[in-house]
Order: structure tokens, then sequence, then C-alpha cells
């Protein structure tokens, strides 16, 4: 790696940093940790969701220097002292990480990921890895169920717009990983692989002196296989200039507003009237899963799909939080389960050995927790933990375009593992229960 | 500008390129055009909306390059011609852009920025734009509001995990901009000023032997005027400890659980009742304006802010759009206005001139704004729009932590304008009528 790369040090809470001043004035930040990352519940009525932002939080990771330009700023405003400077300076993470794979599923209080590390060097990690486990997986697990809907009608992200300009990138990522099929996004394209969809809008229409004029150049510079938007005047009149300009060889025309049931219908038997029977529709309109859903029935051959995925549809923050579990008892050498008692906030100490309990079909039954020693796991289930990071060194098969594509691909097998009710729109509990095996 | 920067050129959809493409071939990618980013209406029962995201987006334009490593990806891709590929490569906002100054408030079609350029040049920043000025105004909007109940107690927003990484440098800011007093996210502090603040977790007091060990390791390196998180066990025994350790000058104690009304009541009496009558109660319980406004009465000092700030406060996508709204007429020379037909999504075209209505007392009482030649404001009205880019160059004034600082200071001069019953939390309608004055 060269140094020259945005350093992601920074993007941290204040209170990682002044925690490790005191632990390390106190002797003991060095005290073997084990951080868990986890979502105590999933929004309400969701079965399930999906984790998503695993190779970004290890790319992140890898990024993850206090260079002279960090420093530099932590000491102009007194926010550690001289030592903890010189601490961070050398800072590399030299622990192990174990988590769900991306795309995996997870439900309430699956361990999805544990950072076994010295107290500073895992705590110094909470603020960004939830950022990229909170925000992508939201998107994730929005977009999980919008493609189930579409019943293998392909979807396209094109949120972009309504979400920070960093986190479009990652939301085209993450819906990608759930199982859309392209994005609109360029740096989706270029940074994770992901395919890259569009053509025009409505200014491009209204830039030209005739709706006749516009069509004709996008026509001419895209080809007959493009996507025409027909809705910035008259729809009926469009789609007859449409086929006439193009021909009944067209690609596909776009709605972006207007009752789409009623209208769809009607775009379709035009375009079938003109001879233009292969000419797809795409619907761009506001659509969340309830009007992908709502659109199951009508000729539709294609969604965009905008606001809502990008926004986790109702449920951008996924609550996930970061905790110390279990620390190493100096004296005995044994591990101590740790965990606050807060009222209404419980978490559940231990280190923990998740598997996915299945039937002899193969189909998902609960999702059971070893805690501690306690031996989980027969032959029909899953193990759900990865080595993803081992003494520092990230594992790079979950990196890149690559770590994507994986990704997707583990997603779509582990969603077919779950009881088709899970995968009703319909508000219901989690599809499986967490079931924790105490090893004491 | 040195060459080494991140370009936000890829922070792009699709077909803003396309487009590009073909009008380039299609003669008609020069015409002199004008783009409005504006919002159709306000989130539900929201009084009135706060611009933020000015000086990111005008900074964002100063990186907006294609460089090499742009270029080749869309070669690869093939998703543009070799002289679409030349025109990227030499690309250079040349234009103008007039618009509301970050911190301004806004209202339903408010005009919050005019974007006068060639058709491509101006389409072209469409989708980095509205990513900008989407999230960044969501998070000030909301901001506002808990400011506005917070009734002058200060407010830190703590929600970097709750969004994406990069979002929550840019929340912290709007939030900042919308008067907010301080962040924990570092890079805030360091990239535009934001005060920081932030002291110690549960996982702090997990790590140690005992509750005790970990108050005197924090009082030891942060000193007695830090802040003790009272609530990882008993919030009454830990008081008690926590002024044992620290005397009766300790700074503060958090809480981050439990009923909050009253537990502050009893908190307070505690500490006075042990002589810390000047120790300070910090609350942090997945708070909102809602819960800000419950807490009025019950002696909070300050109030620390996450989830609900970072995501708009159940708004997260402020639903601006950009469009053009004229255009000049190829023949003669005459502006156009236009705008689509498209059922339930109307635009008003044409240029705009927007003043702030105020009576003789200096009270906000309407949006008001001239289309075209038309004529609006008198003494008492206060223009809105400032020129913030011209013959592109960027007005350095709304860069930087300066820019974020001028931001801050007119946001709550305009708020002081709006009548009291806008800052009422109850849901009602635009605390200002947008009233179009054409100039035909």
């Amino acid at each position: 790696m060269t140094t020259d790369f945005a350093s992601t040090a920074l993007l941290t809470d204040q209170y990682e940093l002044t925690m490790i001043d005191a632990a390390l004035n106190a002797g003991t930040a060095d005290r073997d940790c084990v951080f868990e990352l986890f979502a105590r519940k999933l929004p309400a009525g969701r079965r399930y969701g999906v984790v998503a932002g695993v190779g970004r939080a290890l790319e992140a990771l890898q990024r993850f220097r206090f260079r002279d330009s960090e420093l530099e700023f932590l000491r102009e405003r007194g926010i550690v002292r001289d030592e903890t400077l010189s601490w961070l300076a050398d800072y590399r993470f030299t622990g192990n990480i174990r988590g769900y794979r991306e795309g995996e599923l997870f439900f309430p209080n699956s361990p999805l990921l544990e950072v076994h590390a010295g107290f500073a060097e895992g705590v110094i990690l909470e603020t960004l890895l939830l950022s990229i486990y909170n925000y992508d997986s939201a998107v994730a697990s929005a977009a999980s169920r919008m493609v189930s809907v579409a019943q293998g009608r392909p979807l396209a992200e094109m949120g972009s717009r309504r979400t920070g300009e960093h986190s479009a990138v990652a939301a085209s990522r993450a819906a990608y990983i759930a199982g859309f099929d392209a994005t609109s996004n360029l740096e989706a394209g270029r940074t994770w692989g992901v395919p890259t969809m569009g053509t025009a809008a409505h200014s491009f229409t209204l830039l030209h002196d005739t709706e006749r004029d516009a069509f004709v150049a996008q026509l001419e510079t895209l080809g007959v296989g493009t996507t025409l938007l027909v809705d910035t005047y008259d729809v009926g009149r469009a789609i007859e200039l449409a086929i006439e300009v193009a021909g009944p060889g067209l690609g596909g025309v776009r709605l972006d507003s207007g009752d789409l049931p009623t209208l769809v219908a009607e775009v379709r038997a035009h375009l079938d009237a003109l001879g233009a029977t292969s000419t797809k529709i795409t619907v761009t309109n506001d659509l969340d899963e309830f009007a992908i859903a709502g659109l199951s029935s009508a000729p539709v051959d294609s969604y965009g799909v905008g606001t809502s995925v990008v926004t986790g549809s109702g449920a951008v923050a996924s609550g996930m939080v970061y905790k110390l579990v279990a620390r190493r008892d100096e004296a005995s050498g044994e591990w101590v389960s740790v965990a606050k008692a807060s009222t209404g906030k419980v978490s559940i100490g231990g280190v923990k050995h998740p598997v996915r309990r299945r039937d002899e079909r193969g189909v998902a039954t609960a999702e059971l927790v070893g805690i501690g020693d306690a031996s989980v796991g027969d032959g029909d289930d899953r193990e759900l933990a990865v080595d993803l990071v081992t003494d520092g060194v990230v594992d790079e098969r979950w990196l890149g375009a690559a770590g994507v594509a994986a990704a997707r691909e583990h997603c779509a097998a582990v969603i077919a593992e779950l009881p088709l009710t899970a995968l009703r729109l319909r508000a219901g509990d989690p599809a499986l229960s967490t079931v924790f095996v105490d090893g004491d």
C-alpha cells in the first residue's frame, strides 16, 4: 500500500481516543478483550436482515492510520497526551476478527463480528465499524425485500441523489449484494464492479425544441436499444413518437410518474399495437417494496428504485452496537464475560459460536449461538463465522469487486435456505429465533 | 490545487454522461440553460427547512475532474463515445451559480440554487449537488428543531455510528450549522472546525476490575472536569462513587439509559446532597426533538443526540430535485421557461428572484419569488440568493471552516426572523407561504 491514501482514522468518535489515553495511563490498555458487533433487534416487522459492509470495513481497517496530519490535529486540540499520540502513530491492528460473511442473513443478537484484541486496539475501531455496518446493512436488508417481491424482474438502484455522496456508492454496492442487478452510480461501477446503467432524464427532452428532436438525438448516439423516457409531456403521444422514430425494435421506455399499475398496462397495449412487442417497460416512480409488490401483475419488465433503497426503506440506522463482551482476567488468565446492566439495553457477555440450524431438507430453523465453550452445531447446521482478519492481516478474499461478487452469490444462497414465509412483506417476528446455549 | 485529490466526478449517475454524449453529438450540449435545485414540499408536518451542504458542494465542484483513472473506467465500460471522453477530460465548470446561503431557511419551492451554464456543463452536476444538499439539509433541518426545543442548553451531535462514515462528517457539520454546539466526530473537527467532545463509553468501565478503578483511571488522565458515565451498573452507587473519588468538583455525569425525566431529577438531588451542586448532568439516550422537549423541565445541563439527528429525524432524504427550468432560444436569444408536465410532479419554469418578505418589525411573512423579469422586494425584504460561483470561480467565503462559522451565524439570525409559532414542534403547514410573482 502506498502512503498516498485517505486515512480513515479520524472517522471516529473522540471518546475512543480519550478512553485509550486513560487506559494507557492506567496500564489497562493492553488487556485482552473481545468486542462484539450485533443488533439487539430488527426494524419493526422485519423478518431478517442482510449483513453488508464487511469488505468495506476491512478496507477501511487497512487505511486506519494516524499520520502526521491526523496527529497534528489531535495535538493542536489537546485531545490526548503526547504518549498517546506516539501510540496512535504506531497503531496497526494486530488482533483477530471473525464474523458473518458479507451477504449472510442476521437476526436479533446474531454475533456479526467478534474483534479479539487488546482493549485499545479493539475499542478504537468501534465508530468506523458501526458506521459502515449500520448503513450498508440497512440498505442491503431493504434491498433484499425488494428483490424477493420483484420475482426475478431486474432491479436497478438509482438513489444516489437521496443519500450522502459517499454513502451513495456504499448503497449501490449493498443493494447489488442483496440481489439488485445494476446501479446508476458510476463510482460503484469503478470501485466495486457493479454493473451500471442509465440513459436520459426529463431535462434532455426539455433541452430540445421538440420531444422528437430529443428522441432522435438520443437514438442517434445511444442506439435503438436505448430506453426513452416517455412521460415528459403526454405519454400516449410520446409512445407513438418513440416507435415512429426508433421503429418497433426500440429497447425500452421508462415511466417516472403517474398511476403505474394502470399506466403500465395501457403502455404495454399501446406498444404491442404499434408492433413493439419486445420493447421493455421500466418504471422508476418512488418505488419501494410495497409498490413493487403492487405491480406484480402489471406488465413491468424492470424496476428502478431510488429513495427507499438508499434509506433502508424506513430503517436507515440498523441499530447495531459494538460492545465489550469478554476480557481475560489478569490474574487467572481466564476469560470473564462482561456486560453492562443498564435498563432496557441487555447485552449477552462472552465469546460466541454461531451456527444456522437447518433441518434435513436444508431449511433454516434457528440461529444457534454457543457461548464460551458450549458445543453447538451438527451435520445439517452451517457455520456462520469466518476468519476476516488473522493476526492483523486481512483476508483478501473479502475485498474489492471479487469480495462483492462472492457476497452477492452467498446472499442468494442463504436466502434460499429461509422458510418461504420469511420472504413475505407482511410485518412479523424474526423468521428465526436466536437461541443461546451457555457453556457453563 | 494539487493533482493529488479525490475526484468527485464519478459520484454521478450514468445518465448525466449519456445525455451529454447524445447532446454533444446532436449539437445541443452548449445551449444556454438554467437548472434549479429545490424541494417541492417539506417533510410532513415540518414548518421550515434549513439549507446545508453549500460549502461542501462548492468544494466538491472544485474536485469535479475527469482524470485518467476516471476516463479509463468510462472507456473500458464503453459508457460514452471517445469524443465525449475528450470533452470530459477538459471539463471545468465555467458558468454561474447563485443560491441561498448556507444556514438559510427554505420552504416548498424555494429556489435554493440556480445553475446557469451550457446544458452539458450544468446537467453533469445534478447527482452530486443533490446528494450533498439532500443529506446535509435533512440533518440541519432536524437539528434546528432540536436546537429550538433545547432552549439554550448545549447540544452535542454523536451519531457518527448511525450513518455512513463520510455522511457522519457531513452530519456533524450540518448539525453545527443549525446550532448544535459540538460533535463527537474527529474528522468534522479537523475538516470543518467543529468543536469536538467525548470522554468514555461503557466498555471503559467494563474493562476495569471495578467501577472505582475505571473512574480513578479516567480522572487521573482526563482530570476532574471530565464527565463520568454512571449507568454501567447501579446509578445511585455510581454517583456516590464518582463524587467520592472525584470530589464535589466533578465536571459532569452522563446518563445513557433509563426513564430520563425521573432519573435526572433523582441524580440532581443525589449530586446536590453530596455537595456536587455544580456537577453537570448530560443525557444521551436515544434523544430526538420530542424527547428533548419532554426533558425541558428536568434539571438536564446538556444533551447528546445520535441517531435522530444524523437520520433527519424521520426525513433523511429531503426530496430536493434539480430541474432544467429555462433555456435560451437559439433563434431569438430569448429565455424560454420549460417544465415537464408529469402527473403530480409540477415544476415552475423560469429564472427566479427570491426574497424573504418581512414586516416592519423584521418578522418574516412570506417567501416571495419573482419569475423572469418580475420585480419583487422592498425595503423590509431580504434578498435570499448570493453569488456562489462566478464564471466558474468559487467564492472562497463559503468554503472551509470559515464558511461553516458564517453559515452557523446566518442560521441563528434568520431563525430569529421567524414568527414564534414556526418553532413549535407540533405538525403544521410551512411557516411561510411561497408566493410566485410572474413577470409576464
